[in-house]
């Protein structure tokens, strides 16, 4: 199948494209490497450093013989977006091109708008690419778990039967997110839902967790075929960045009560996620939702399966509660629903001692490139 | 109160600057001409000229001796943004700036991306606008009824209980948009939704329906004080298009079945409905919301009422069902609530006989400037 990558410089974008070229998928990337530029200007490093796109697939090639095609632009520029899509012809797209940062849209007016145009523009301008020039192909967006926030009830996959006055209907199920990010992504599937009802799109919406690791069955051999790592306040996720504290005797960041629960996920299982979704693709008129973790955890939980682990390499690790510099439930009811991706045949990667081991030994190996000043800032959300 | 009024050009936001200005609050109006500029190059004019925004701040000195401060700029740009919150101190914000039109957001690629770029892009600037400027005042959005669609159960307004599993929680009520313009009003209500969370906000949200007529209480004296009245496929509202084809002789286009049911409302209560939010504002953190309207329609019954009048009036209607050109359920449930602004003190103006007899009689006055060409040209919507 020819697969169109969108954002596939970023942390889970290029995992992907070497994932679906190894399993026989015809690949292209492309972006505009708008990830790299915020976290320059936000000296907010990644933990070490990323050959470019053109230099990746090149080493991927060489690895494995396959080739994935680049394109470098922005696709908030319709004339990049009408090269890139008439050039390569996509069966599938994935829609990874979003700002991802939920503290960088926080951060200043600036931010905020830059996260709101790019977001909703992409999108926008994908959503009428495949009307113009691929109205079949299958369009798998990343959305998050973060969209339905945290309710008082049962979170489903995606849609609710809601019952009202003796009267029924099925709805979107109710989003109300954390985060400007988050908001974009409520906004990013209000879109769709509306273009799959006007134009019959296909449309394959997974709303995905936090994502912890680096390590696919890609990028063992080769150290310049990993993604990036972030562990800083703005573009780290929670686990990526506890183990990075802990290797660098800096105390583990919970914010208030750390009874803050999430629905995480290991890079070996996004990838085969996509790998599912696109394989058994939506029906034409279908916006499919799919919940996309593995397990859920409180952050208080995350922290103690670090400090258990650590202590057992040597670290002493500490975990210190902070004042909490976003405004959200410190303690709350979370029960997920997450059978779909299951159901197409995900085997997940549980987040064990052994995984929890080899990403601080990992990590270990880049100590010296740890920067303490980028790991907490406190950037007040309200 | 000094009362900011975000595209006070506009069909309700000229009316609703002189009714509050009447009734004894600081007006100052905001502009960018964009809905001006866009009838023009669509070829669709209003039925009559309109005075420039300046124009129409003297013409209304002159009659009533009260001031309506005059910006004209985009709101899309933070420069004018600041420009006007820092000379006029609003204590409270009328957010009209937004493209109005369905069937033109439905148009093409660059229509589409002007409306969700403008509409979303000037709500995200009045939030920070808000937090920056004046965070105690209260913005009254203008949302649309069509923001809920036309769901199988009974519309709330604005919010639903939802028990689910054994479990409860409240929720905005759901919204599934009928046109890519509703959508961004959907998408106007989750940012506001998440700022009104995080920052305490004080925002009421206006659920509108389409509004009919052009007579207030400021505008019997002096024609150039009239808004604009637009009768063509992309900016006319359905009655008054119907009330401009019974005058000009032209079969009254209903769209399919002509079961499309929807909540309406005359010009004068959209004034009153506004002065009643702003005059019992919101609480801060609180995003309320109202349904604004006054009686449901079906299509087939405006079309009906029109002839009968029209009828009476020696006019000849006729009226003819054209292939839909849109997408929508033709025959459906509807039974939205509408409550909350009469609690206010909201006294509804009906759409009697002897008011649409009024609109005719108006509207022949100007019978020699009806183009047919802008009556109906069929954009399709999918």
């Amino acid at each position: 199948m020819k697969i169109l990558i969108l954002g596939g410089d970023g942390y889970l974008g290029w995992p992907t494209a070497m994932h679906l070229s190894d399993h026989g998928h015809d690949v292209a990337v492309v972006d505009n490497y708008l990830r790299r530029r915020l976290a320059r200007e936000e000296d907010v490093e990644t933990l070490y450093p990323t050959p470019n796109l053109h230099e990746r697939a090149r080493l991927w090639k060489a690895q494995s013989g396959k080739s994935i095609e680049v394109f470098i632009g922005d696709l908030n520029e319709w004339p990049v977006v009408e090269r890139v899509f008439r050039k390569f012809e996509p069966e599938a797209i994935v829609h990874y091109a979003e700002q991802p940062s939920a503290p960088y849209s926080m951060l200043n007016r600036e931010a905020a708008t830059l996260t709101i145009h790019n977001n909703l523009g992409v999108t926008a301008n994908l959503i009428y690419a495949v009307r113009e020039f691929c109205p079949d192909a299958h369009l798998v967006k990343l959305g998050t778990m973060g969209e339905y926030g945290t309710p008082n009830i049962d979170i489903e996959e995606g849609w609710l039967d809601i019952e009202h006055k003796g009267r029924k209907d099925r709805f979107l199920y109710p989003r109300q997110a954390g985060s400007l990010y988050h908001t974009t992504k409520v906004m990013d599937t209000d879109l769709l839902w509306y273009y799959v009802r006007m134009w019959d799109l296909r449309v394959t919406d997974l709303m995905q967790g936090p994502v912890y690791g680096v390590f696919t069955d890609q990028n063992r051999e080769d150290d310049r075929l990993l993604p990036f790592f972030s562990y800083d306040e703005l573009f780290g996720t929670v686990l990526n960045r506890f183990i990075v504290q802990a290797v660098a005797g800096y105390p583990l960041t919970v914010y208030g009560k750390g009874g803050q629960t999430r629905g995480y996920l290991n890079m070996r299982d996004t990838v085969n996620c996509l790998q599912l979704s696109l394989e058994n693709p939506a029906e034409p008129g279908e916006l499919r939702i799919f919940n996309q973790f593995t397990e859920p955890f409180s952050v208080n939980e995350l922290a103690d399966k670090v400090q258990r682990v650590g202590n057992q390499a040597g670290l002493g690790v500490q975990i210190k509660s902070l004042p909490n510099p976003r405004k959200e439930k410190e303690e709350h009811y979370y029960n997920p629903a997450h059978t779909g991706l299951i159901d197409l045949g995900l085997k997940p990667n549980l987040l064990t001692d052994e995984v929890l081991a080899e990403m601080l030994d990992f990590v270990a190996r880049h100590k010296d490139r740890i920067e303490k000043h980028a790991i907490f800032r406190g950037t007040k959300w309200a």
